[in-house]
């Protein structure tokens, strides 16, 4: 009974209300309650949590700034459908797609802003840079009104002087760099890992304070096996989730 | 800025010393700290985040609790180097190898319970079980002495009626499919998410309160394409990334 009995409140920083939002987050996010479900009543919450009333709607205010449960007066909470989106993590990623057909195909990537620097030096490693200088690009991209994640780009100034001009003209970056004379590239390493939000990524993805983000760092190669792009993605965990695609079985 | 100033006291259910940890631990997460780095002295945290050094103090001790970083007598914090290890996920998954050379072939997976019952709708249909039943199996997964994940495995249990029972002696479910007559089989649908752990996964996990796990929905099937096993698995988000396979571009 351990899922149902979180203390009231707790020497780890942590409120007996968030202990309580975030098993419904993670019963929503599991899929054991679906969009359109009903969620219990607040008595319900207080009576299984061993909580009051007032614990209990805490814990569904914050689910619904989060957007993942909306209240219908008269009527009770629901679950809401728009919460999860799922991003295709492939050899030929194309993000724009796999938002579905809200996003338009190039219209929701911004450009924050952008640099020519030194890269750190794992980074420099990846790219082949030997000594040269970098391209460091701030993206966001949203779909459907919602941000859905930040990106840091990484290219050879050498090779792609002009690329952020043309990504902020353009908000793709295939289209981006096929302007820059590259026709193909290919996903050749991606590592996914999870963490909490700083404090910059809660501001800029819109998310609440302890919210997570998914993090992917990717490299794109020619096909030639030139690395091309190092790209590190933050998801707001709670809009996406990756969907890895596995080659056919031979 | 933003980074750099959260407030000393919120009123989102965490404290300053908390934020403090989560930037940390970005930074240890990103590599920007990394493993054999000198962690900042609590003085300098403590200017840097404008808080006490009480608070600074908090936050470091909580990241040693999660054993991200470790305190030498006289010399100062420094991030460890056991956090994080590889999963790879690719259309022939081999945890057993990917958890590096501390782990046996087989010896690091604990069948937790089993059960025959109906699975959930949805499963049913994804292991095209057409009314009949499933075998539930709960499983954990530890490594180097750390608990690295747990999973619930769904099989149809008219297809491996002894499953359970094979897989609690071998400690490896492809011995324990091998066994049972799957010489080989392949990835074919994985969906990665991340949220903060339930309580009966921080327990099992031992984690600390506020733990973000790392979510894989994976579906395995016979190289002909018939669905074999449906499994999820929560993967300690401080101590996992996952490896993602990717073909050989063409």
């Amino acid at each position: 009974m351990t899922d149902r009995t979180p203390g009231t409140r707790s020497s780890s920083g942590y409120s007996a209300w968030r202990l309580i939002a975030e098993e419904l987050r993670a019963e929503i996010g599991d899929g054991r309650l679906r969009a359109g479900d009903r969620l219990p009543t607040e008595a319900a919450l207080a009576e299984r949590f061993s909580v009051n009333r007032h614990t209990a709607r805490q814990a569904t205010a914050t689910l619904a700034e989060d957007g993942l449960v909306e209240s219908r007066r008269g009527s009770g909470t629901y679950v809401t459908g728009e919460a999860m989106r799922l991003h295709r993590i492939g050899v030929r990623t194309r993000l724009t797609k796999s938002l579905g057909e809200k996003a338009s195909a190039s219209g929701n990537l911004r450009v924050l802003n952008s640099a020519v620097e030194d890269a750190p030096t794992d980074i420099a490693r990846r790219l082949a840079l030997d000594g040269g200088k970098a391209v460091r690009i701030e993206t966001t991209r949203s779909a459907g009104g919602q941000q859905i994640s930040m990106s840091t780009h990484w290219f050879d100034v050498s090779r792609l002087p002009d690329i952020a001009t043309v990504l902020r003209r353009t908000g793709s970056v295939t289209s981006a760099l096929r302007e820059s004379g590259v026709d193909d590239y290919v996903r050749t390493s991606t590592v996914v890992g999870a963490r909490h939000a700083t404090a910059s990524e809660v501001a800029v993805l819109d998310l609440g304070q302890g919210a997570i983000v998914l993090v992917t760092e990717g490299l794109d190669s020619l096909t030639d096996g030139t690395p091309l792009q190092h790209v590190v993605t933050r998801f707001a965990a709670q809009r996406v989730r990756l969907d890895i695609e596995h080659p056919r079985a031979d």
